[in-house]
Parts: structure tokens; C-alpha cells; sequence
């Protein structure tokens, strides 16, 4: 009898507690996101980013010692200067997603590293490699959408020299402790031309060109940095959003 | 006195391979990433992706019976037919870049989860939220770019009804081992119009509606699901890369 | 003799002159026609266009009384505000290249010319119709991308309500005599979407809604009016180019 | 007195008839313009265009003796091949709407005619001249946008060697008399890169490189031919509709 009671115990009481759960219950309301507004397409900057260069004047880009950046504006155009140096952001950044549009000359001239190379410097330390890949081989952690010398490329994305390409940058930054030890490596996920060539890759440390990369502790934003390397490497429509 | 050898070798030893240090040393020239060709633009199939929808016809999807989709297909565009049930791809797949660009129906109709409500399931499991949430509040975690009830997304980048939308998602299948243990959850990244909506996130487990979360083993690969949650959204241009 | 020694000359002269034509000849140096820099895309304003809505004011209009345009501006998108009337360019043109982004509202109401019902006038007279014909049927010569009243459009090249459109418009403005007489009628072309719906056709007048199109005499550059039909249209990335 | 009776009835009776003037009156309802999709942007084909070029193969091209196109294809690109000569479609054209994307090559060789030179003969006769004109200066009525030898283009639209350009071309094909007469000429209307360079002009006759062109009789649909001038210009994503 017991059992009877039992059986019909666990035939209404547990369906009963299954039913008790309610869709409500894992409702989550706030934060309500942000409201943003998208560009016309995707490649536009929405309404949220800080346009770093719109092809009308170069006031949000330095040189290295805070002088006016010396690399040429034309046609809505930026390109490297030889001998300007690298120039960078009077902003500083942190976590972003970042956007850049990049061409390497048309007219090609040398190979391997010295072909088209310029880079991206996240925090302006971290680089994301620029270079004319296109039927021209180097070290496979130095080529375009490397994160140089730490992470192979998981395709060659790259367009013919002359062509505009996109990077689709996701960057983490990493955080420190007071004393200086890196409590979180930094994170980096490159689409180029649409394609995913990095997937939320940790980072080892500052790019070095020389030995192993490790970590220094550095300020929460610091600026952007887009390298000089002796070649005539376009930039175009670039913008950030914080993270 | 052998220490004594010992600590003066260190002291001039160690410097001195230092500065013996090679950038070639750090060159890694295998694997040669894969060459591939980007699309005409980011939005655009790279040459290695497979097309799932190019709106010639719905031959890669089946309804979840192995039925043939009865989804509308109209001027190249795939439309949620009521009653007609969910649809899946015929092949699997498991960790890719995926490209979809869908559409809420411009005649606003419903409130909160009633209006434009469709979904992506990832491995037919992980849903990625599909909503029109223009004007439509509902809770933060069930809103578009959402991971439906896991992960709130960053913005709320959505597009006004009848425009189109893109979703550019990278997905890390989850890992599993021989006794079904949960060896690495699954992890995914959202762009919604360009605009980073989730960021490498961690799944908690397969989507459910009511109650918590929880991974169960399933193949290597799985179809991709779209839901029909009974409102007219619209697809087209749907590719995806295997990683 | 003379004439002899004439004809002898045309003999055997001339065709040695044709024989020794030269491809220079028919070279033309000049004028060397200016140079300007394209968009990123062809949608995208070129370095030569004035560019009229960027989204983020609207200085470059006002109502017909002069008085600052009342249409609502969000999100980048300038959308008619019912009962504020008209609203035309502070700067006049005549002949041009333009460029205009609309879309008829996503929430379908009304019907015929009734639904969403705008229009673009040339020199604040010639209209490009604009008007939601998706799955709406007027009078030919009254849908979009007609010569409003004069032309019908080669094909129906409508996208849904609540998607964007786009029209490039070429337009030759008509020329007058001093005494008010018609020198040169205005004529029109218009590319819909990419596709063409109006080749270089001759317009009979002014546009009206009842009777016969007439021209009248006015001046060379003339205000460029967008019309509140009542309907909430909405418009963006407006350029022009002067012809 | 009949005077005066016609006098009144002037006054009476014309005013009656304007008044009676209803705006249904202008209303044509017939034809109705076929309802075609337009691409996904404007630069994409719309449904009734036919597609010449779409990367895969070069199925619709052949060589002006009927011998399979010997033009390279490569990552979706035609190219010029040296020596390989002209090439045509096998479908014959008359009056249309025709999108062409070309790139010249991004190392630039040569000068004025001998660099990146190409060409779009519509109806094997009538050229719309492809040509590096970007820093290379060559006669005006000879460049980039020029119907070759007979219309100098309005202005200077080209993007730079490497890059890709679109031409927009809207040709209306000349009308012949059974003896061969000439009955209309044919007009030529292009957009290069989203700009205006030739606004419907009227041709002289066939292209010719030395002496005056001239028009001679030949069929309602002919052969597009794209020109091999020894330069290794590229093409994608040809198509055309029939006006």
C-alpha cells in the first residue's frame, strides 16, 4: 500500500516540481546593451567608434616624440613616409575592436620581410604583422595576419599588392598586478578580408624581433602604433571602439 | 670552489648567449598557412568556404525529418515558413566561421519574443539568438546577439526591421571524452554588423528554455539548425568555413 | 594648264594624304580632363560631389520658407516628418550627377500612391518618384523610378518595404531663351538599385499632378526639393555632382 | 452677335473644361514594367541580367576564331593572356546595360597607351577604352572612360594601378536602313567607379585608331569583345542586361 502511495507520489509530485520551473526564471534583464547604431555596411564605422583616420587630415596620429605625423595624406589616402618613422595615436587604448583597411604598393619591389612591411602595434606593443604575402613566402609567424613571431596565420587571407585589405581586429588587453606580474596574457582574434586568421590567440608578451617575448607592465591605454618599415604600405578608414 | 666556477660562468656565460641571440632563431617556417582567396568583399565566400545558401535553391537543408525544407525561396531569399518546422543542414560541422545575413519582417507584428524570433543552432545546440529587437525590449539575455540565456550581448547593434543584418560567427567546438565527460567547453564569437557583440565566450552548455544549461556529449560534427519560432525572418548568403 | 597641273595634284595628292594619315591624328590633348578621386565604393561620395545628408545634420536644407528643415534626424537617417512639409538644398543645381539612399517604411500601410509615397524634384520640379511599388501595384507611370506623370520606368527594380534603395541620377537641366522659350528639353536617366530604369529620357515639362506638363522658364540652378507626401520615408547618403 | 456668343462661350466653357481636367486623366496603367530583383548591392547582377563573368569559368567567352577563350583564370580572376588575343562572348548583344569590374596591372611597365591597356568593344565595334590612366598622362580622347578617338571623358575617375574599378555602361545600339543607311546612332552613357564620364554621347561609328570613324551596317546583335592589347589587364564579375 505504501508503495501505491509512493507510486503515485512520484507520478504527480515530480512531474509537478519539473513543471514548477518556469522560462522566467533564468530571464536575465539587466544590463539592458547599449543601444549603437551599425554603419551602412559593416566595413563602417558605427556609432560608437572613434574614427582614427577618415582621409581628411592626420590630427589624430603623432610621431613617436609628439610631433605632427609626418607620413603623406593624399586623395583621402595615408602612407608611410620613409624615414618619418612610425607614427601613433594621440589616444591611448585598451581592450578594442579595431578596424584597419591597408594596401601594400602596387609596384612590387624586394621579397620576403622587406616586401610591403609595415605593422599594427596593439598598445603599441603587441603587433599584428602588414605585409605583401601574396606569392611571396617568409617565416610563416612573420607573415600578414600573424601575430608576429608568436602565431602562424591559420590561412593566407592576403589580396595581390595594390589591393585593399581589411583587418577585423578583437584585442584583449592584458592586466597586471601592482607589483608588476601579469595577472591575464593579452587576447587577439584577426579577421582579414573577411576571413578568421587568428582565433582569440594568447599572447606570449611584447613583439620582439630578437629572443623570446615577455611581458612588461605598461599603462591601462596606451596608443596605437602603425610601424615605419621602409616600404610605401596605404592606410585607410580606420576606427576603434573601446571594449 | 666548483660554485665558485660555476657562478662565474653564469654571470659571463649567460650574457653572452644573450647577445649571440638571432632574429632568425625565432623564425618558425611550418606549417605554410594554406593559400587562400578572400571574397570581393569581407561579406563575400572565400574560396574554401562552402556555400550553404546562395538562393538558387535550399538543397543543403532538409527539415529535421530528412525531408526536404519547405522554407519559402523567393528572389533569392529563404523565408521562415509557418508550421514548416526547423531546418538543418545536411552536412555537419563543428568548429567554423560562419556568415549568415538575415532579416526581421519589415510589418512589425508581436511584442518581446514574438517579433522577428529565429535562431542559429550551432551543432544544432548552441543557439545564437536571432530577434528584432529595433524598439523591442525583452530580457537582455534572450535579445539578439545574444547567446539565448547563457551571455548578454555587449551592444544592442541591431538594424531596424526589413533591413538586413549580418552575423559573422566564430565557434570552438566543445570537446568531450570517451565517458562523455566535458573535456573543453564550447566557445563563440559574434559580429553582428560589424560591431562586436560577443567576444569568445564560454558556453554553459546546449541552449534550453527552461532550467539550466548543461553539455551532453554529441558527434564531431552536427548539422547547423535554424529555428522557426513562427515569425517571417528571412536569410540569405549563408556560408561557413571549417576550422 | 593650270587646271590640269590642279587636277594631277588631286590624283595622285590626296590619296597619298589619306594613305599618310597618322593615328596622332586624330589624337585630342585637350583639354586633360580633371582629375578626382572615386569613393571606397561606387556608392560613396567622390572628391568633386558636394555632399548634401552625411547623417549628422541637416544644414544643407531647410523648408520651402527658408526656416530650418524640421524632418527628423536619427541614427544618421533623415526621415519625413509628417505635416513639416517639403524640404529643399540651400544650394541650387542644375545639370548633375546624384546620389540618394531611400527606404519606404517597414511597416507597410496604405496602398497605391499611398504607401510610401515620396519623391525627389530636380530643380524643385522634375520628379523622380519615389514610392513602395513591392507587391503594390499603381498606375505605371506613377511608381517608383517614373518620371512622375511622364515616364514609366523600363522595369520594376523595387526592393521590400523597410530595405535601403538607391537611385544615381544623371540629369541635363533644360535651357531657356531670354524670351522664356524652350531651348532644350531637361532629360533624365535613373539607375535603381544597379539596374537601369530611365535612359536619357526627354522630359515634357514640369511635373503635375492633373493636366499636361509645360515648362516655364526659370533659373539656371535651382533648389533640389524632397517632398512629405505624408509617408515616413526616409533618406541618406544624399551627394550631388555638378555637370 | 455670333461674336459674342463665342466670346461667352470662351469664358464659360474653357474654364469648365480645366476645372473638369482630373488627375486620373494622366494615369497610365499599362504596360506594366516587369518586376525584376535587384542584386544585393548595385554592383551585383539583378535577375534578369546574364552573367559573362562570374570567376568560374570562362564558359561564355571564346576567341575570336570560336576556339575556347585562352585567357588565364585565376582565384576567380581573367586576366589578359599575352599573345592569346582578343576575346568575345558567344552571345550576341544589342542595345544594354553592361557592369564590367577591371583592374590594371598592379606593376606598372610602360607609359601612355602602353600602360595597362585593354579595351570593351560593345558589338565588336564600338570601344569604351581600359587604360591605366592614374599618374599617366596620354591624349585626352585616348584614356580611361574615353569612347576611344570620338569622346574625351568628363573627368579623370581612376583608382590606382592594382586596384579594382568598376565601368557602368548603358549603350543604345545604332539603328541601319535595309541599304545601310544609317537611321540612328548609337549613344553611350558610362560610370566609372561611381562617377559620370560619358553622358549618353552619340558615337561617330566604329572605333578605328587611324582616320575618321564611320558607321557600317551589321547585325541587331553582336559579339562583346574584350581587347588584348599586351597588357595583362583582369576582369570579374561581367554581366550584362538587354535593353
Amino acid at each position: 500500500m505504501k508503495n501505491i502511495i509512493y507510486l503515485l507520489a512520484i507520478c504527480f509530485l515530480v512531474p509537478s516540481i519539473a513543471y514548477s520551473q518556469k522560462p522566467e526564471e533564468t530571464e536575465v534583464w539587466t544590463p539592458e546593451p547599449k543601444l549603437i547604431t551599425p554603419g551602412i555596411n559593416p566595413q563602417a564605422p558605427p556609432s560608437d567608434a572613434i574614427v582614427l583616420l577618415d582621409g581628411k587630415d592626420l590630427s589624430n596620429w603623432s610621431d613617436l616624440k609628439q610631433n605632427p605625423a609626418q607620413w603623406t595624406l593624399e586623395n583621402g589616402v595615408m602612407t608611410v613616409a620613409k624615414g618619418k618613422g612610425d607614427i601613433k595615436t594621440k589616444q591611448g587604448f585598451g581592450s578594442c575592436q579595431l578596424h584597419v583597411e591597408w594596401r601594400s604598393p602596387a609596384e612590387v619591389s624586394g621579397s620576403g620581410q622587406n616586401r610591403g612591411n609595415s605593422g599594427i602595434f596593439l598598445m603599441g606593443r603587441y603587433e599584428v604583422q602588414v605585409l605583401d604575402n601574396f606569392n611571396n613566402r617568409t617565416y610563416s609567424n612573420g607573415q600578414a595576419g600573424s601575430i608576429y613571431k608568436q602565431h602562424i596565420p591559420l590561412v593566407n587571407a592576403c589580396k595581390p599588392p595594390g589591393e585593399w585589405q581589411t583587418y577585423d581586429i578583437i584585442f584583449t588587453a592584458p592586466k597586471f598586478g601592482e607589483d608588476g606580474s601579469l595577472l591575464s596574457a593579452a587576447r587577439v582574434t584577426v579577421i582579414q578580408n573577411g576571413v578568421l586568421v587568428q582565433n582569440n590567440v594568447e599572447l606570449k608578451g611584447e613583439t620582439v624581433y630578437i629572443g623570446q617575448p615577455k611581458y612588461t607592465k605598461h599603462g591601462e591605454k596606451e596608443a596605437l602604433v602603425l610601424q615605419d618599415h621602409g616600404c610605401l604600405v596605404s592606410y585607410r578608414n580606420i576606427w576603434v571602439r573601446e571594449l
